[in-house]
C-alpha cells in the first residue's frame, strides 16, 4: 500500500466508481424484473421484512472502514431509487 | 432472462449487494489513503472540482435503468459518507 501516488490512487478510485455504477445499474435491472414478476403475482411490491433482511445481513457482513449506520443508510437509499423505478414502470404499464 | 424463479432473482439481488459493500468498503479505504497522502501534503481534503469531475464521468456512463439524477444522488451520499470519514480520521490524529 505505501509509496501510492495520489495519482495511483485516483485512478482506483475511478475504477470502483465505474464498478459501482455498474453494479448499481444491473441491481436496478434485476429489481424491475422482481417488480414485474410480483405485479404478474399481484404481490404487493414493497416488503418492509424482505428489506430489513437484507439491511441486517449486508451490516453483519460489513468489514469498514464506514460504520455499520453508515452502510445502512447507503443501501436504504439505494432501496428507495429502486423502488422508486418500480413505481415509475408501474405508472408506465397503468398508462 | 425468461423464465427465471423469483428466488432466483433474489440470490442475484443478495450476491449484488454483497459485491455492491465490497466495492463502497474498498472504496472508503482509498478515500482514506487519499485523505492521508493531502494531510501529509497539508492540501484541503474536499475538491469541489474533483467532486464534480468524477460525478460528471460516471452520469455519463450511466447505462440505465436509473435516471442521471438518481444517479447523481446516490453518488453524492457516497462522497458525503467518504468525506466524512476523513474528517473522522482527521479528528482522532489530532486529538
Amino acid at each position: 500500500m505505501k509509496g501510492e501516488t495520489m495519482e495511483q490512487l485516483r485512478t482506483q478510485l475511478d475504477e470502483i466508481n465505474m464498478d459501482l455504477l455498474r453494479l448499481l445499474s444491473r441491481r436496478a435491472d434485476i429489481v424491475q424484473r422482481i417488480g414485474r414478476v410480483k405485479q404478474a403475482q399481484g404481490v404487493q411490491r414493497f416488503d418492509p421484512l424482505r428489506e430489513k433482511e437484507m439491511l441486517d445481513r449486508i451490516v453483519s457482513a460489513n468489514p469498514g472502514p464506514f460504520d455499520d449506520s453508515t452502510i445502512r443508510h447507503l443501501f436504504k437509499q439505494i432501496f428507495q431509487a429502486s423502488l422508486q423505478l418500480q413505481e415509475e414502470e408501474k405508472m408506465h404499464l397503468l398508462v
